[in-house]
């Protein structure tokens, strides 16, 4: 039928609009002018300089090369493959050349899915993190990379990734979305609340930026993916529980999350270095993601909030995925008796 | 031919698009979160009340019809016709009743171009400005309006309307795009810099902030439109000219352009009201407009940056238009040779 057709026609991956939005500077503009992230992997790769004499590395999904050329310049690895998708690759080239890496990073543009390797590599490295974690889910094609080329024994970096949560104020979000209707300039705009409802807040708010002081808990992983073990069928649903012992009393307006990943030493023993994108850290070009309730709740001291969150990818659009929230407040007055179970609305990203 | 097919099958204004987006409460709420645009509309009418006495109003694009009640709220008009063509005009019903308006505010769905009033009105008014004045091109439904329902001797809001221009400095936005790619963490990315030029510097970039601090000359008045004359052809091609002695000397990155309009009084000697859009007015949404030079050039106090500024509206797309700037720098030393003619490249927006 018709419109099964439209789906098929479509490539359920988007990796025209994908990759075509990969080859314009834009992104890759604001992923460099991401010092926390940029200079995280740098730190990686400083700090397992002698590590990476004479290893091999792949550096997969490299945009501008920065990892690869990182490796070259600060380490001294046998060889760099930097794999690119996008047009981005031709460019990446010219840069290798310009700071006269030519001899140790070559670049190959590709999917991590098919690109071919004249040898397995000692590190796969790679930044495929996205809001909540897995959006875009690039992750597949490392996890396929890895399969494929990395040695036994060999490192991956990042080497693990949590998704962490927290239930959150999100007063001034309110104010300008929903408070706002209450008497503009003297009016009563009230009619217009269930639409702004329905616009604002069944989506996530990404790039929302959440104040240390708005957590009304301690932020806790919630999942927490091993980039060894990882399968690509585990992408296909990831559950998480949560329990937030009320650390604050206020208003719970939502959930708020971030993500952390890992880099392991290739030392037994040595330093891993963390790249955290929560507001306890150095600001990132991620910021957060905000999922707001339906309304408000108060919460208080003592109270706890428990729940799951469910990411399920979408069967049909493949980067995309919705997000589930299924929560209950337990009250320090009655542990045992739920006071409030509320499904947040599934959410697609 | 397949071309012309499909420019033939598409609506060349886009109105579904168009008004699509109006239909959901992101855009409106951005335009009524402006307080400088909201509280001059609401000034406009406080300033004119006694006048608006038993007149016959219409709001042409009225969104939320918050510029309707004020009129009813404010003021003693007999009736006004509050036209909306996006789907928020059901909305819009319920706000007038929610307010206690029904008998004064009447919501009518449709495009100023088709709407059928069962009278002439006294005062037109509209808030139809886009980027630059005319982008989204929807000062042509309130002229068509005007022609075919403002009474002989009505009264058109804005009454008049101006694109200011200033040369001026651009040192954070050019920093970001341009200068960025010259040493990125210790490496040399200037092999991107046409790229980046390509990318940034030869589209506008709309919602620029610029300082007072960097207009390189005071801002000049460019294009006039009188909203009684202006005719609709006339928005085919919209030519200003320009001739700016530089008061400030520093480094000419580019122009900015932002607009005003001027409210007259219903009253004759009755004060003008101004919504002004410019650096040194209240912030608006719709910020200012800056066109960057392919590259800076250094200029001194006693230059003139003296030039033409045409505004081309797209033959095809209808809401689009092409901004073309042609430049010359008169140098105070010689007066009569022109150091510099520069064409910026046509740009759609
Ligand atoms: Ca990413
Ligand atoms: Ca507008």
């Amino acid at each position: 039928d018709a419109e099964g057709d439209d789906i098929s026609t479509e490539d359920p991956w988007q990796d025209e609009e994908y990759f075509g939005s990969y080859g314009t500077l834009r992104l890759h503009l604001e992923m460099l002018s991401d010092k926390s992230r940029t200079e995280t992997y740098r730190r990686a790769v400083v700090s397992n300089s002698v590590s990476l004499t004479n290893k091999v590395v792949m550096d997969l999904g490299c945009g501008t090369g920065v990892i690869s050329l990182f490796c070259a310049q600060l380490a001294r690895p046998s060889l760099v493959y930097a794999v690119e998708a996008s047009s981005m690759a031709e460019y990446t080239r010219q840069l290798v050349k310009q700071n006269g890496c030519e001899e140790v990073v070559t670049v190959l543009q590709g999917r991590g899915e098919e690109v071919e390797l004249p040898e397995k590599v000692d590190l796969l490295v790679s930044e495929w993190m996205g809001n909540c974690l897995v959006f875009e889910f690039m992750v597949e094609s490392v996890l396929s990379a890895r399969d494929r080329w990395l040695r036994e024994g060999g490192v991956m970096w990042p080497s693990s990734a949590v998704l962490v949560l927290v239930p959150c104020q999100a007063h001034d979000y309110f104010a300008e979305k929903m408070a706002f209707w209450e008497c503009p300039y003297g009016l009563d705009f009230t009619p217009l609340q269930p639409l702004a409802q329905q616009e604002f807040f069944t989506k996530p708010k990404f790039s929302h930026v959440i104040e240390p002081s708005d957590c009304l808990a301690d932020p806790c992983d919630v999942i927490c993916l091993n980039m060894y073990t990882l399968q690509i069928k585990d992408l296909e649903e990831i559950t998480g529980q949560f329990h937030f012992p009320v650390e604050t009393s206020g208003t719970f307006h939502g959930f708020t999350a971030w993500f952390a990943v890992y880099f392991e030493s290739l030392e037994v023993g040595g330093a891993t270095v963390e790249l955290n994108t929560g507001p306890h850290s150095e600001p990132t070009h991620w910021k957060q993601t905000l999922f707001m309730l339906d309304k408000p709740v108060s919460l208080n001291v003592g109270d706890c909030v428990t729940g799951i969150i469910v990411l399920r990818r979408n069967p049909v659009w493949r980067r995309h995925m919705s997000v589930t929230l299924d929560w209950n407040i337990i009250s320090d007055a009655d542990k045992c008796q739920a006071k409030r179970d509320k499904d947040l609305p599934d959410v697609e990203v």
